[in-house]
């Protein structure tokens, strides 16, 4: 997984269109892919690994439900593979390698291609990272593709080991259902942990004022904005493919899309809410420095105020001249020090007027 | 009843889809659910309470209505047990269960299923507490569940005693209707307290400065905010309603789910209202802090404009050249006097000019 | 009339739908209501004032025009023999006498309801005060509930003293959009005196700062949110009326409330242009405090970056020590002077540089 | 033509529908009205201005369009001349003689009207200045009025002379159609206006900080707010006018129509494009005028925090004490000199590390 | 190209419409037009560059497609001459030489027409440069506009050289689509160059305060606020297009204009995200600036806290009264110190607990 930031597209500029090029930042990091294809039908569940893409086979007409997911897709030549065994549009094989890509889906008359994005929590690098998931629905298949090699489905593969389980008697449409489920309830664990660092932050900013706080914010701001940006428009993805037309997509399976389709609308909510939230935080802190600077520029005028007109005073008493009556007089140094007294608590009691104190 | 702040539901994440689990904070604190049962119809009135949910049993074709009503849902047990004896979809039941849900409605051949937030005001911890209400409209029944074990709908249990009353005479709608109503009546309640809260606000900054204030707004700011999010799909759901095409629903019910929307209607105007008062609020705290900050550098910079050149005459007649003349001139310090009055007479000219006293 | 604040409601809450319970301030101020019975024909006029409710009675078939005002709907008994008499809904009823009621109007198979809100300027307190007009078209007649006893509809009473004008020749409906069309112009007169405050405070900001100014502005802000709040849904409502598909509104009445809509329009627009002013006087004035703070700050740091420095030299020179050349030099005391007034012109310098002065 | 203020309608509220009342502040200005007369085909062309509105007769049908301009409509007394001779609708004289009226089209069998408002940049005054136009389209005949004598149309009388020409081949719906893209054009030229404004004002803006601005920005949102107010339903006017259903306008003038269209969108845009340059020129003022108050700030503490702890030290060695050893010390002047001399570098030493040298 | 700035249309303003007049600041700069015609078909490829606009002739009906490339709108003569040879509608040539052109596309019987910005980054000037390609498609033939010379469209050239290509056995439809694709890729060049000057404005503003970050802040969104205005209606465009009913658009080419519909999506997205980072930016910015001035308020503070007090004593001891006991006694001057030495450390700890230290 990557952090969510703008990807160089400037590379594909010119090519023409269908060019398989992989757009993304995953190229260094990512290992060989991993091609793992499970074969399951109410009563059978075969799973592989496949060494090269060359195993690759066109599948012969069969009531199981095969699922194929590939773990990287930084290469294009994989890609290449899968499109021509499975013919697949050259225009959405772009898609899929192009990980700037806006989620959608689109159906072709045998096909539902579905693209969305992950995110996780980088707990280390306190930084969110999102990575893209591909789908391609087919009458008895189903292609995933993600970008690197992950676990993020390993609790649906432990599902469909069960026998006879709603898994195992549904075809791929409640597979590849219970998928786009899994990504968009990611969502609610990485929408947890900004609600978390928004209490921690205003925690924070209540019991006092720090300016590195001021960042913070700001970094929190910016991932809102980059997981609007991708969160958005999968709420589009769910509800086309809901009201979808076509017999990829039964009617039991409605109710579940539907359900999806409320998450997202609840997770747009939460992410609205937060950004208001955050919005709110923001204030606070910004009035709570001006409180600051109040409070500092009230002690500065208290002290100047009352030691000022003092220090007048001691400076005319410390002239020179010949000639000062007062200098010789006996109480003169002591009414000096009465007037200053008088002068302090006058200021003092201006001040309290004010409020200030 | 708890305040409205997001619930974790990462412990769901990863569960297949209508897996009953409660998600919400309720656990710890509600007692044992109390289930009650209300038969009535224009000349019959019986209640009893359920010992166990294995007392519930389907119910019996009659003209009598029954209304069953759980405080308390924090038990999947008992949502399973219903979904069994009426047959429910177990993905409602789930929503139900998840106390994060948003208000929605939906149909099915036999049912209505309606969610909504009810809100109180702690007067005591100054805090909006929300509790998760959900309808389960049948033929001759309605099923309510309540988070936790409260009072809230005690008025209309007692106005079902009276004989012949309108909730006597008429079906299952009418009562969920009424309960609809009575919800959507205790938002007016809490937006009173709102609108309240917001006078006081506005009365105490006007009154003087006080920076304790700005929590305060802060604290309405982020209540309206989860108020706005639980109301807002209130409006949708009872519109649902009203133009519902079901016979669960007949046309005598349309004007008063036309009230009652009306009702949500009016509750987000005077939220949207209050939203706006609040910013406005806001900025007049943020200008009179601002205008305060003013005040106090205008008084540090009239006695420092004129005490600070006095202090410098001062200071050159306290040096200790051994020629300078003045010093020993007769009236040299009268004549230093007159012109530090001279000088600061001239600075208060200039700050008046300023429009500074 | 009463200023446009929120109104309790919560008395309401609880109460069976339908239940007559006043909503409103009026109750203490207003005296008992008064019942006007206008009967009018191209040739016919007849006015006379009902000593009680229980004269009320139902209007025989007749040509004429009947038009019921009643002054004061505080209370509920009058309008439940109104109810009775008219047989009027009693959810209709209930809005009449909830004066927080928003605008609406609805139709019945007999009736046509509209409630606007009217709004006046009271020169004395400053504040905008509003009130509810309830108006019911019948086939042949027209009643009009006024929340407290007013002179606001006397011109067109007057002109229906007018033999053979065009109110004498046309239905209720003609009425009815006459007395809406007073409704809409009397908002010209308040956005008016609002247009006025701007301007005149518009002339004060750009004049000289003043704190009290910030009160003024967070006032008339305050009146615009409430204004809007209720004079919105009157496009609704007047939009409604046009389009609506009842004999009780003629085709000829068409333009008439083509011509009120674009009233309402022309308002709202007029209204949303001051609320763009009041925010560009807004940022006027606080932009102008913080030029006055700049100017402030910039004075207090003349002063000091001159004097300072010079400051610190007389205190050199005022130091006691036994060993201090300078002192004893001839012409010690003038060159100090010379280095200080250098000095300070080179602040004066440095200060003209950063344009300061 | 007059500034585009807010204009008192209280005079005419409470006045019948249809009542004739000059509403606008071009009474005093406007001398007697002008009525000229124009009437052409292909091969002819007539130009006579009327004496008095007696003048005024219907017109014979004819294969010529006659173009009647009535410069200044202050006078309710040719609008009821030629409300009778052309049998125009009252409300829409109404409409022609209210100047605040909102820019609107209506339809009706015999005729269009269109109100649109036209600007003007008064270069003296540095004030935006606005005329109302209205267009009556009949047959053979266009009316046009406008609020004062004027110059704007003088381009398309200078063009009609021109036999064959276009304007002479085609009938009054393309001399109408003119007339309307003439009052679009002009509003490029004062957005033109404003747009030098903005770029001088940036300009202004970037060179250095001048408190003036602040009022200029505040002047040129003023009009802004107003252009807006007017420009805006002129869109809907052309949008009406260009799929209106009416013989008056054949279908080869719609392409033109569209072409008007367009021009209003991309004022609109370019409207919209300087209120978010403006309110950036604005948020650039503000940042500057407090990266200024920074920089003041920053001087004054440099200059107190390197000079009033030297002048605390003067001050302890300008103290009186019979007993203090230093005073005596053969270096101790030089010393303390030394002493001052580091701290005075320590304190610039903190400052450059601050970063604020 | 040219910056994206206003263009004065005023010299239009007046003229009849349809009068070809170029609109645009390349007059001066750009050299003579460049036409090139290039003729192709699967097998044939054929290029040559007209000298004269007169060497234009219409086409004759052939299977080749016609690509008639035009560098440099500026001279109204070879739009006629194109306008007649093709029989082009005199106000599209219009709106092709008005170079401050709103995009946009319209259909005729036989053509059709589109105008777009393509915009490019002056790495020198670091601006954002704009030029309008208007593109004309005919059945057989297709028509490109620039506004200056230039090689935007020299891959796509090179691209037509290879034989039996998708280029060379697809019409002119294919072409156009690769043409505006190649438009909109050029969109995603220029942000990845905001979003670079982004990232470091956002790296700048976090490691320092820099005041002249505040203008690079007020280009970028002035740029923004532009590009915004010139490519939100292509969006428009290519719906338009793709929806478009028409024999010049076959069904094939469909999914190619989802394709860039989907990119123009994506570019508005990613203009979007970048206007709500900009603006986060500028937060910081402000907070940072706030924050500064905060912490240089604090430092003066500080200083001021501690040593006005302290001056004040030595002031008071500078005294030259002949009565002042203290001066004589003989611990007196370290008295003094260590009432100095604890008041400053009372200040220190003061400052300590206000958390400034």
């Amino acid at each position: 997984m990557e952090p969510p930031r703008p990807i160089k597209r400037s590379e594909k500029a010119g090519l023409p269109p269908g060019s398989l090029v992989y757009v993304g930042r995953a190229k260094a990091v990512s290992g060989p892919p991993r091609i793992t294809v499970i074969e399951y039908g109410p009563d059978h569940f075969a799973e592989q690994t496949l060494q090269a893409v060359t195993d690759l086979h066109p599948l012969k007409p069969t009531p199981m439900v095969t699922w194929i997911n590939v773990d990287g897709v930084a290469n294009p030549q994989i890609l290449k593979a899968f499109g021509e065994t499975f013919s697949l549009h050259p225009l959405l094989l772009e898609d899929i390698l192009n990980t700037d890509q806006r989620p959608k889906c689109e159906f072709t008359e045998t096909n539902i291609y579905a693209i969305l994005k992950m995110f996780e929590f980088d707990t280390v690098k306190q930084q969110i990272l999102t990575e893209q998931v591909s789908l391609v629905v087919g009458e008895n298949y189903l292609i995933t593709f993600l970008e690197e090699v992950g676990d993020e489905f390993d609790a649906i593969r432990e599902r469909l080991h069960i026998n006879h389980s709603k898994f195992r008697t549904s075809g791929p449409d409640y597979l590849a259902y219970s998928l786009i489920d899994t990504v968009v309830d990611r969502y609610f664990i990485v929408l947890e942990t900004m609600g978390e660092a928004l209490d921690i932050l205003e925690a924070q900013i209540e019991s006092g004022y720090d300016p590195k706080l001021l960042k913070r914010i700001h970094r929190i701001k910016r991932e809102m904005i980059f997981l609007r940006k991708y969160i958005w428009p999968v709420r589009e993805v769910v509800t086309t493919l809901q009201h979808a037309d076509t017999p990829l997509l039964p009617d039991v399976i409605r109710p579940y899309l539907r359900d999806v389709y409320e998450h997202t609308i609840q997770v747009m909510d939460t992410l609205d809410t937060y950004r208001d939230l955050l919005a709110g935080i923001q204030d606070l802190y910004l009035s709570i420095a001006s409180n600051r600077l109040n409070e500092i520029m009230k002690i500065l005028t208290i002290i100047s105020t009352i030691f000022i007109p003092l220090t007048f005073i001691t400076g005319v008493y410390g002239m020179n001249f010949l000639y000062m009556p007062e200098l010789s007089w006996r109480w003169g140094y002591f009414t000096v020090w009465l007037v200053m007294l008088l002068i302090a608590g006058g200021m003092i009691l201006f001040v309290r007027r004010k409020q200030w104190l």
